[in-house]
């Protein structure tokens, strides 16, 4: 039910760019989903339902738009937010995970030692696409030392197969496209 | 009293790294604040203090920091959150700002439409350093057809006079070093 309330408003609000960032690439614009106080909360709420069932102490975002529903997810069910970062970005004592572009590299960053080991972390980002970035921010967090309670989405782009890359995670989407 | 215990968490958990991310940059990491459930919480309640009494229907934040404030901050007061991105990050109709920096320049883009015109935006981001990115948000906002509410930011460092640059704007902080 808060699913489907919340794959609602997904669905109403989202908006779709043919050939943005690149040829070839459909966009989805999640923007105006989060610039709606209604549809924000039922995303977040959606995207939290277990959240504290599953005893998580964190909520993971990756950079950038991943931070969006972190951090609201992380003052929703009163626990605290960690960033996963690109490279570059957090001072001290960092992981770092390369992963696979279609094109070339990139990599994501994680500071050691924020959390407990064995804290339970729950990973969310905007999209679903390939599973690259969040396969990543999944090493990540466990090479801290800590359990990847599950990895929660707004959208799930299911032609890409993203899953397939995710498994043996508890991997929950609110909408499918 | 509500900014008083926030800033007391602040300053108990931010940590501080030289040098970073260039020579000479004396950095301040807030990560540690937002991975306490509590600093988290009293933070976010601190910045939003007055955002339903002054009339806020939106939460605007700046990549990627700053999202972690306006998400949860949106969050917390039941209003929607917009982001105020790098060049290059939203697709369609959008505007953008070039700002001076140290060497060289950026540029913040932000949508155009999302909000009614007049709509009351609050600004927030981490830190209030030089004032050159938040001033470029706030014209965005404005340029947009929305009203700056506030500037809200967690840290503000006062050697560095970024205030002066935000002159006519209600800037509040919730601590400063």
């Amino acid at each position: 039910m808060i699913r489907e309330q919340a794959s609602n408003h997904v669905h109403e609000l989202m908006d779709t760019y043919p050939d943005f960032p690149s040829p070839g690439i459909l966009f989805r614009d999640l923007t105006p989903v989060f610039a709606d106080p209604t549809a924000f909360r039922a995303v977040i709420d959606a995207l939290m339902h277990d959240a504290l069932t599953a005893d998580v102490v964190a909520i993971a975002g990756v950079e950038a738009r991943g931070f969006l529903l972190a951090a609201a997810g992380a003052y929703s069910t009163g626990v605290g937010v960690v960033a996963v970062r690109k490279a570059g970005k957090l001072p001290g004592d960092v992981l770092a995970q390369t992963y696979d572009l279609e094109y070339g590299t990139a990599e994501l960053e994680l500071h050691q030692g924020r959390l407990p080991a064995g804290s339970r972390v729950l990973l969310v980002d905007d999209l679903l696409a390939t599973g690259g970035t969040l396969a990543a921010a999944a090493s990540l967090v466990e090479r801290a030392g800590y359990v990847v309670a599950g990895i929660r989405v707004v959208l799930e782009l299911d032609a890409l197969g993203g899953r397939d890359r995710l498994t043996g995670y508890d991997v929950q989407s609110i909408a499918n496209c």
